[in-house]
């Protein structure tokens, strides 16, 4: 599927690099109109700048346009800044005048909350799409070319010489020039753009983003969403930004009900989907961090620092303390600190003379600020193992030099936790410059150098890997899945058959409708077997109690299907009962269970656990979504806890790993291929057997889409 | 126990509150000594300073003693900053001439991690306590006492006007004087004193602690610990810290093994241990932190606001991006915002007029910049159900001032959630400087509220409860322990004798040397049995082959008798065997497990958790420091996941949560009673029967003490 357009990213390009810009609703006075124009002439001589209000000639000394219509030529962009019932013909008016882009930032749509604003933003972006003339907004604060220096934002703030590698999307745009701006310009952090989407109307943060991926200057792309208009857009934005190499960094509002209810999201199960944002994100490389700093400093340190070639980190520090507590984080954060070759500790000692502690981490004391302390980091850096050296001290710029110097003439990544002064006018200043990622405490960092890790090594894996796909759906699975028409779940014996059409071994099981079929198909299928009602109507079979397992002869088959079917009807007058279904026991295995769902964002969503009471009681499961590789379903069956019980616990044997991972992949791909007619799938248990034996499906439920 | 002395304690007082210091080793080059120096000599005028060094006359303008012996009086304390050799020797001399306490900077003692060292330094501790003239250090940086202004210290950093409600207490003194007091600084949190304890040859992190709990002026006592030198001080610490109200909050390192090597401690089972410390840290009310920023801004948020009356939080914003964020982040960390009053909304959209959002969290817009903010906010914070009221904005001077207000009229926490640049020059400063705890970030501010909660709260049901006390042995209970004499383990039959002569419910069992015997036990007791060898030997019975379940008759227990005792011989034939033990099959119960250890440091602990796979697929287990009160037992039984078994899990009924809490609190006391010749104690499984029906032990394990 494509999301995207030639014509629409040429759209985003006029806006994000305009040669004009129309204000309309300027005013003299400082507010979001006089803002605008305030700071789209900061660009004046390299951008033509055009104030629009009838009411005025001139506007903070620049002649004004009484319309759009009469400015003396098409603008590049239209900044918007009138009463929210104007804007409609503002726009008509721009894109007659032929107008590329437009930027709103009235409010008083969407987020009033009430129907007929809501529509007047549907309205509102449905003319952007016809139009071609595309609309980021309303209730956006605009957006700032950073490499060209042109602010087309109502923001009071801007800054200066604030270029670096880093584009930055939020839909809040008091985030966006607020936290995020002042704290980079508090930390010398460095941005190609910085746009505010604000209630997306028409463009939202992944068309914006989707432009980012085609500029060279965006070696990461930094974002502060509350929700996302089309989640398959963004796992599209996501996979191309995993081709590019360029990291996608999120803070993403829904870890929490509060967080979701202030966000005006009304999803029912919100601790549900975030986990499945989680997992999605996991998936696709995309980070997620919790606050403004983190955003900015792991965004940073991604887009500085190349790929570290080992994984094990160095630490030098001018005190024990210090050194003990970032080594203490970084272990927490599961960081490697391998241990320091002799070469290296005996270079390290013949300086340090006694004094200090020639190790990983290093407390090397005063030498930390001495000629010395090159050879000490390059003994450290070149290690064996050492992929990062992470410099912990607060020093003056002869310091911040060395280090420096240090990260420039290697291949190995560099990062300073500094641990003076935020406020230092030296050594911090010239590191900042200098593009060193800086952290000022230690569990930030050791998180920022996990990510570093882990995403190259994500993207690695995946690149050679590829993105799964799911094939055609066979005649067979047509056939299988007929009965998926209409609403309401499958009996167990139909929701087997539908698994089994898609490759998920089953256990032998036969339909009977007396008692004399039941023993039947006992003897054909050998004893001992369970007996189970067969009916769609009957979902919770044990409560009912219309199950009886382990029957070994034909007496008990018959006296079981007695029970069963009068039970059943006990249970439900009502149910539509077609006998029983004969089962294969099966036994020795381990209980796992393996679901499907669709998420209305995030579409099929493969959901795998070990089954029984672990799941229950401890929401032990892995997700992921569909479909996906062998190698993912091997990581899916590794990241949940109970995996331990499949791979020989207790003295048992191990588990048919291969033969369940096949299972996952052969669900996740039914699960693409049948999107639309199925609900949702539930095969609890999927009995992995041991090695050699496969796995069966002992029970399954199949719902159908309404 | 008494771990502190009124004369200790006075001796620290001098430390911290002298009137006249002497620095041996002084110089007038800015190095440890000359720094040191310099740093008294800015009290010059309130305290007598006295330059010690043989070399010179005068330095630093000051006149310059030739030794400690030739001082003009006897000085409180006495700097020392010399070479390692020389130190015990003007101790020494120290003590003679009358002084009252030492700081010793001078490094080269245990830390080099050589013999002789390691024993100077414990010569120097022996010194200090047993001439009652107590020391700081060695390879410490001093310490400052800010309400007095005196800097007895060798860092070249000090801070005027830094004078504030937290004490701060490191092992640490680069630490110390370095990232806590340069952010300190930076945010304009104050302190009572600032003590680095270094090595700690004689007094301790928890023996200035301790000495802060009698100073009125210290509200939260915050400290860097890398590992204590007796974890029961820190214990009886943190038991008179409750009582008195004044919150221990910590760094900690050992949250991993790196930071545990890094920290030189060399403790086996490292995060076994650390687990350890946050049961004992969460029994005790102690707050344990990751960072600087977090050490600081959690201690000054316990020490500047009074308890919350109501738990809810109230968020107010000028950005709605922001407020999503900060409630997202709340609702993560378990905080509550209530919803507001219908009273509170109509008051808020009565100021609003449609713009922005009156809810919690709150978007005024720009009205959080206006006249109205005040009534806003007392709408807020006096909402039934809001306990504390945050501001998350970046306002000038005006809207800090109002926040201030706001505070002083209230008696609701107040905290204010800074969104704009660290370095702000107007509105930031202002906050700081009334003592409103500022937070960067809404996640880290998120747990500095639920702290302040969880702290109060805590103290009030602890000091409801009381702590807990271990009963005297009774001769029942010493008889049965008699046996815990030697090394090695108990059978199961004795381990079981013990923990019922403690008052934990076992099985019913027998000992049986030979068939006819065991026949004729399972009849007292009532089929079904179970047989299993009797031997302290064989500790792996059901490997071994040695137990047999579900005996239903007298033949049943013959042949059993004859398999389990043939098997023992099989699998050990040097096992002492003692025929077999007869036992109550027990059925229809959850499985738990109960332990007892001994940490080297905290003393006995216990271990709860649900049995069977659980506890070892999910380490699913609670842990306290033994004796606990029944409350802390249903705590630590409600903290276990598992526990969802022991409520009536899947139409079970619920279990005799009763008799588990009381089997929990007498082994927690047995624990006390027995501590130096139980090493270990495992009841596995402790089966909780239905309400009303008990608990009872069906298999334990004595191991004594060696």
């Amino acid at each position: 599927m494509t999301f995207w357009t030639n014509a629409q990213l040429a759209s985003i390009d006029r806006m994000l690099n305009p040669r004009s810009i129309a204000v309309v609703g300027a005013t003299p006075r400082m507010q979001y109109g006089g803002r605008f124009l305030a700071a789209a002439m900061q660009a004046a001589g390299r951008v033509n700048v055009y104030p629009v209000n009838p009411r005025y000639e001139e506007v903070q000394g620049v002649k004004c346009y009484p319309s759009v219509t009469e400015l003396p030529e098409a603008p590049d962009v239209v900044g918007i800044v009138v009463p929210y019932h104007a804007v409609l013909d503002i726009l008509r008016e721009s894109h007659a005048k032929g107008a590329q882009s437009a930027i709103v930032i009235s409010a008083g749509f969407a987020e009033r909350g009430v129907d007929d604003r809501r529509e007047l933003q549907i309205e509102l972006g449905r003319f952007a799409q016809e139009s071609g003339m595309r609309v980021s907004g309303p209730n956006c604060l605009g957006l700032a070319n950073l490499k060209a220096d042109i602010w087309a934002s109502a923001s009071s703030r801007g800054a200066a010489g604030l270029t670096g590698p880093v584009g930055l999307v939020c839909q809040s745009g008091a985030s966006a020039f607020g936290p995020f701006l002042t704290r980079a310009v508090d930390e010398g952090i460095g941005f190609t753009y910085i746009v505010s989407t604000g209630n997306e109307a028409d463009l939202d943060f992944c068309d914006f983003a989707r432009y980012l991926l085609d500029d060279d200057d965006t070696r990461v792309i930094a974002g502060f969403i509350e929700g996302f208009k089309d989640g398959r857009k963004f796992v599209e934005l996501a996979r191309l930004a995993a081709e590019r190499g360029k990291p996608i960094v999120l803070i993403k509002i829904g870890r929490s009900a509060l967080g979701s209810r202030a966000a005006g999201s009304h999803t029912a199960a919100l601790t549900g989907v975030d986990a499945v944002y989680d997992a999605v994100f996991d998936q696709y490389g995309v980070i997620r961090v919790q606050d403004y700093d983190d955003l900015l400093q792991v965004s940073n340190l991604l887009a500085r620092c190349p790929r570290p070639p080992q994984r094990g980190v160095a630490v030098v520090s001018h005190s024990g303390g210090i050194s003990s507590l970032t080594a203490d984080m970084f272990g927490q954060a599961g960081l490697d600190l391998p241990p320091l070759s002799e070469r290296a500790q005996d270079g390290i000692n013949g300086i340090l003379k006694g004094f200090g502690w020639a190790a990983n981490p290093s407390d090397v004391t005063g030498y930390a600020n001495s000629n010395d302390f090159p050879a000490i980091m390059s003994y450290m850096a070149e290690d064996a193992g050492v992929g990062t050296l992470v410099v912990a001290s607060a020093g003056a710029d002869a310091q911040a030099e060395q280090v420096i110097a240090q990260r420039d003439g290697s291949d190995k990544a560099v990062a300073f936790l500094w641990t003076g002064t935020r406020g230092a006018d030296s050594g911090l200043p010239m590191l900042r410059r200098a593009g060193i990622p800086v952290f000022y405490v230690p569990d930030k960092l050791a998180a920022g150098i996990r990510y570093l890790n882990d995403y190259h090594d994500w993207r690695e894996r995946r690149l050679a890997r590829g993105f799964a796909d799911a094939p055609e759906l066979t005649a067979e699975q047509a056939e299988a899945s007929a009965k998926l028409a209409g609403g309401g779940a499958l009996s167990e014996y139909d929701s087997k058959r539908l698994v089994a059409a898609f490759g998920v071994p089953t256990t032998r099981d036969e339909p009977a409708g007396d008692a004399a079929a039941a023993v039947a198909a006992a003897e054909r299928i050998g004893y001992p077997v369970a007996l189970k009602v067969n009916s769609a109507d009957i979902l919770h079979k044990t409560e009912a109690g219309a199950i009886r397992l382990n029957l070994g002869d034909a007496a008990a088959v018959r006296q079981a299907f007695a029970e069963v079917t009068a039970n059943a009807r006990t249970y439900d007058a009502n149910a539509q009962i077609a006998g029983v279904t004969v089962q294969e026991m099966v036994a020795g295995g381990v209980e796992t269970i393996v679901g499907v769902s669709y998420d209305a964002q995030l579409g099929p969503i493969l959901l795998f656990g070990t089954g029984g009471v672990m799941v229950e009681v401890y929401n032990d499961v892995a997700l992921r979504r569909c479909p996906i590789t062998r190698d993912d379903a091997l990581e899916m069956i590794g990241e949940v806890q109970g995996a331990r019980l499949l791979q020989g616990f207790r003295g048992a044997p191990p588990c048919d790993l291969d033969a369940l991972a096949d299972a996952l992949v052969r669900v996740s791909q039914m699960a693409v291929q049948l999107e639309g007619s199925l609900a949702e799938l539930d095969i609890n248990p999927l009995m992995a057997l041991p090695a050699g034996q496969g796995v069966r499906a002992v029970d399954a439920l199949a719902v159908r889409a309404a």
